[in-house]
């Protein structure tokens, strides 16, 4: 099954996409009815998420990527946390980061929590995954890397993409393993890989966070990209105003969304409500 | 005026703390009153915030601090983000992170916005804010430290203590400056410091974030603690069970927490619904 938040009048709604078009989704997913969250986004797709969902991402999970950043395999994941205020939805305009001159993608596989995890072993991790969907965790580099933590360049309003829609566990392989993930910028490949190159498997990753926090249903996990981002790319390539950025990951869906122009902010002093 | 989360029944409501007792808060501050959120927590205090508060903690913002870790003072703040679920309210239990050997204290000033900043200037930023809290970003620096991105040590589920109360702007000096800052283990100073050592100010963090993000009304900014951090102490100290932690702040307040039992964590094999 698939669920996604439809957009219509300013308001999100939850449907199940069948082939006869949207219709509500059922009970067994109420807890994804917190997803009814007022959105200033146009018609259309929404982020298909709870307002209440935390975000984790995984750092530097496939081998080819962290070498192409000059890191070692990590022995324990690098993680952080992004809001949900940071991405946008299928469809959805990129936002290009003020002050960014440098608006990278990152392809990745999203995990999406269905039932309380907590300390449960690698063996026993994939019971809790309600299903999967594809983010776009764009990264505005130059804010990045301002500072030792990464945060600064991955919370700019709607600057990563989420959708379309939530893929059931029973639609791929167990842990979405073996499935081909590739980015495309303007129609060209970019980023090519298979979630079987994943360093920390996706039971793995629910494992150990569960290690650390309780996960709830609708907690979304971020598994990481693999390589071929702009940064590490010679010459380098970042996303401009106007390019239409793809994800697709197979027996997922295709996550495709357009990046806005650039904004020049004018200093807002004190005159917003 | 001080504003709470008082805890009855397993729900929390907002309230104005005042001389006569617990009277429901005023309708300035209905953004606060998404914070009656279901808890597990006993009945008494409960996190002052709403259930959709971002949190965004600012590391390295105190000379001192930097310097103990053998960190130079940072050029632009050192950003992370902590789950809401990661704190309880005051005089609530501080649960000891499973499997870490070293739980540490960190009080900090926490800043709450009340009015949407987007791209403010440094000189207009004050305006947005509401009031002022305390935090105990408590750190679980075993897992802190494994890899680059400090979230790992940063989400244990209630490893942090905020409250007991929301003090609005006008009952303290402007940017809360100049006010004196300790952190009490069972009794003995253990951190101290004034927020006149910031090195970004209130103003200067309320700013560099409007510039990344669309802060909203009820967002949380936790500014940094000061020296004398356990794990930076000859020998180190970190926080054991039943343990009294207290930090308080100049006409703030005190949150008191205490330390729970280690939990030895029985893996968790897909039996929680």
């Amino acid at each position: 099954m698939r669920f996604s938040n439809r957009i219509e009048n300013g308001r999100a709604r939850l449907v199940e996409t069948g082939p006869d078009g949207w219709v509500l989704g059922p009970a067994k997913v109420e807890w994804l009815e917190e997803s009814a969250l007022p959105t200033e986004e146009h018609d259309g797709w929404g982020v298909p998420v709870s307002n209440t969902a935390r975000i984790i991402c995984v750092g530097l999970n496939y081998s080819d990527h962290a070498a192409e950043l000059g890191e070692p395999d990590p022995e324990y994941p690098a993680l952080f946390v992004r809001f949900l205020s940071s991405f946008t939805g299928h469809e959805q305009v990129l936002s290009y980061p003020a002050g960014s001159s440098q608006f990278d993608f990152e392809g990745e596989l999203a995990v999406v929590i269905g039932k309380k995890a907590r300390s449960v072993s690698a063996a026993h991790a994939l019971e809790h995954v309600f299903g999967y969907t594809i983010a776009n965790d764009g990264s505005a580099r130059d804010f990045q890397f301002r500072s030792q933590q990464w945060v600064s360049g991955k919370i700019f309003d709607k600057s990563g993409g989420l959708g379309p829609s939530i893929v059931s566990v029973e639609e791929v392989p167990p842990g979405a393993d073996g499935l081909k993930i590739e980015t495309r910028l303007n129609g060209e490949t970019i980023q090519s890989s298979n979630t079987n190159q994943l360093i920390f498997s996706v039971a793995d990753i629910v494992s150990e966070i569960s290690q650390i926090m309780t996960l709830l249903p609708g907690d979304l996990i971020l598994t990481g990209t693999p390589a071929g981002v702009g940064i590490s790319r010679k010459p380098q390539i970042f996303m401009q105003p106007g390019d239409i950025c793809e994800v697709e990951i197979e027996g997922i869906g295709i996550l495709r969304n357009t990046v806005s122009d650039r904004v020049v902010e004018q200093q807002h002093d004190g005159g917003e409500g």
